[in-house]
């Protein structure tokens, strides 16, 4: 059993790291995410690890030497103004749990390691996933020239961690890794609603990320009569809310969002000239997206043709529903089973480091619940017997595929 | 009459300053501003002008010793990616009408003096008319202390010019004033819509601001099902679509603007927490907004009590109809006949510095066309034939003023 008391007073300790109050703004592949990496490192480094980091600024902490290794782990990095828990506590209950096992001098047929990714929330550079992309390699091309608001690349901001700035050397061969683990907080109000301290997840849904442009007609707010408007901003709002409508006439549990939009201007007495925005769709079946984006095709032409505005549409990002391993989803079942506390199978609506590791090999993820569902914010909040039984449930599973798989 | 080559000359030479292809960025109390506001200087000073800046970094260049001064110009700073004509014209033109009045050798009962204000469009620190509000004692208490997005004050920037960094001292008595003229680009499309060069400005429009932020509940847009969230953006979206919806309403001559719209935390993968936006209104008449701003309470009460949101809605500045003095009208109208050019009375539906000083004294506006009615980009032009007639219409008026008043 992992040690509740050791998990909070870490819990605690790396909240301090870019924390304020229940806050937490610990941007990806900044000096702060270096400072959670160096407090998670010199843990596992006492406790016995090997531990390095890679070309991607993702940390591994092995512990064992020949054969696949059993990967377990979260990342540290948060949303600006997120909580103490998204990422973070995936790294602290897999810390929690690795201890644990080493603790019971069991004799394990595998390695076993901890990772901490890099930059999972793409919140700096618009790149999600970074760092297990560049594990898993699925990076893409001129990824490193990606430069956050400040003109800052991702390769500077590697060389400024004391890397090459080369993210795609951090590749792993497929066959160094039996299988990978991740808890997470569940970010929806499923588990908590049915008051349920375990999410035995089956899969993630199926996302596509959409961008729009909006090309009016910038003018004086003032002396510009209605009839000869051309406004950006009012043709995206007819976006905004056809974008709500594609979610209510689908129904089920399509989730559609405009979470990014820009206006330029953007003053009091202009008109908007210009505006952008991002259109996020997800759902458990890809036939749901595929009968979505023809219905956002067609909201966005009607809202630019009534205003009389140019648009660009690009739908860049799609990843189709992924299934986690069904040996893996077992193992993490019967590990929940064995804790006494009560869980469900659960799809994951938002994508995790897990996602590239599934298409390439076994791949599990234990959800712990978010009170009222909220996420990516500081009211962020699980509490520590549902954290305990999440923990035991990671070391469980991790046990019982290091001596099995 | 004027020397329109010299004119001419003279606005290529200011527009490159803060210029780049047809746009200027050339922000108020900014280094290029006061650049401007230098070369102006030079050309009065050479033709005998003395020439003073004043606490809230105007420009004067008084020509004559004794008596209530005939005021005339208009503002150096625009709007960022603005254009060359907005503000710049009406000093331009100031400039050419008076050193023309001065070579005419026709002996002036009073003297003339050119003004150049500082900061019009408030684009830096939110404070429009900034200048003139000085100079004819309008600014609110604590103005100095108002910060750009980068945490600097207008006291600070005025500092940074050599001022003393209090803007209160540029206060004028009325009494040296006899009267202000200033010509500007129309920013409308009803001067060329009918083919006229001149545009006697009877007044300015009645206008309202409003400012609305709305509380929202931020969330990932992944696990968050439809059914609990509370979308900040989706609720202003439908106060966007609101506020085009009055103007339809209502009709005649209203127009209605959310030309600021702000995001929180403006990612695409959460749900908007917080939307904070402009609502702009004008109209010639007050009874016409007196009518609009319940109608736009309905409609955020509406918006915002559909999505189950908090908001705070506050209704900050309301100007009523300026009327302009009706002599000085009807010799601008005789300045404009006697040019042979195509003229008509129009109102005003953007602000302008002549605002204060109409409360208090006498003061006039020259218009000439905008084409396509475009402002604030830099799309803004005016063929030099209208400046030319323009400019003429300006020293037609200044000299009767100066000679009659």
């Amino acid at each position: 059993m992992i040690d509740a008391k050791r998990l909070e007073r870490r819990m605690t300790e790396l909240a301090r790291i870019g924390g304020s109050g229940t806050a937490v703004s610990r941007l990806g592949l900044s000096a702060d995410e270096q400072r959670a990496r160096d407090l998670v490192g010199a843990w596992l480094t006492a406790k016995g690890a090997e531990v390095r980091r890679d070309g991607a600024a993702n940390l591994f902490a092995r512990f064992g030497r020949e054969g696949e290794a059993i990967l377990v782990g979260s990342h540290l990095d948060s949303v600006p103004d997120g909580g103490r828990f998204d990422g973070a506590l995936g790294v602290l209950c897999a810390v929690e749990a690795v201890e644990s096992l080493v603790d019971t001098k069991v004799r394990l047929r595998r390695p076993i390691e901890v990772v901490a990714w890099a930059d999972e929330e793409g919140a700096r550079f618009g790149v999600g996933l970074f760092g297990s992309t560049a594990t898993f390699g699925r990076l893409t091309q001129g990824v490193a020239d990606r430069r956050d608001r400040d003109g800052v690349s991702i390769g500077d901001a590697l060389r400024a961690l004391g890397e090459k700035g080369d993210p795609a050397t951090a590749r792993r061969d497929p066959k160094e890794l039996a299988a990978y683990l991740e808890l997470h907080i569940e970010q929806g109000p499923f588990l908590e609603e049915e008051g349920l301290a375990i999410g035995v997840v089956e899969g993630i849904v199926a996302i596509s990320w959409s961008r729009l442009t909006i090309h009016g007609v910038q003018d004086h707010a003032g002396p510009t009569p209605m009839r000869i408007r051309h406004d950006a901003l009012v043709a995206a709002s007819s976006v905004v809310t056809g974008v709500r409508g594609i979610a209510r006439e689908i129904g089920g549990e399509l989730v559609t969002t405009v979470g990014n939009l820009t206006v330029s201007p953007n003053i009091v007495n202009a008109i908007p000239g210009k505006v952008t925005l991002s259109i996020d769709m997800r759902d458990p079946q890809d036939a749901t997206l595929d009968r979505a984006l023809p219905m956002l095709d067609r909201v966005v032409r009607e809202a630019c043709e009534r205003e009389g505005v140019r648009y660009e549409l690009e739908h860049y990002w799609r990843v189709p529903r992924t299934p986690f391993d069904r040996e893996v989803v077992a193992a993490v079942e019967r590990a929940a089973q064995a804790t006494g506390a009560g869980h469900r199978r659960i799809l994951s609506g938002a994508g995790h480091d897990a996602q590239y590791m599934a298409a390439i090999g076994p791949a599990g993820m234990v959800f712990v619940p978010s009170r009222g569902g909220r996420s990516h914010c500081e009211e962020e909040f699980t509490g520590m017997d549902d954290i305990e039984h999440g923990a035991n449930t990671l070391l469980g599973t991790a046990l019982e595929l290091a001596v099995t798989l």
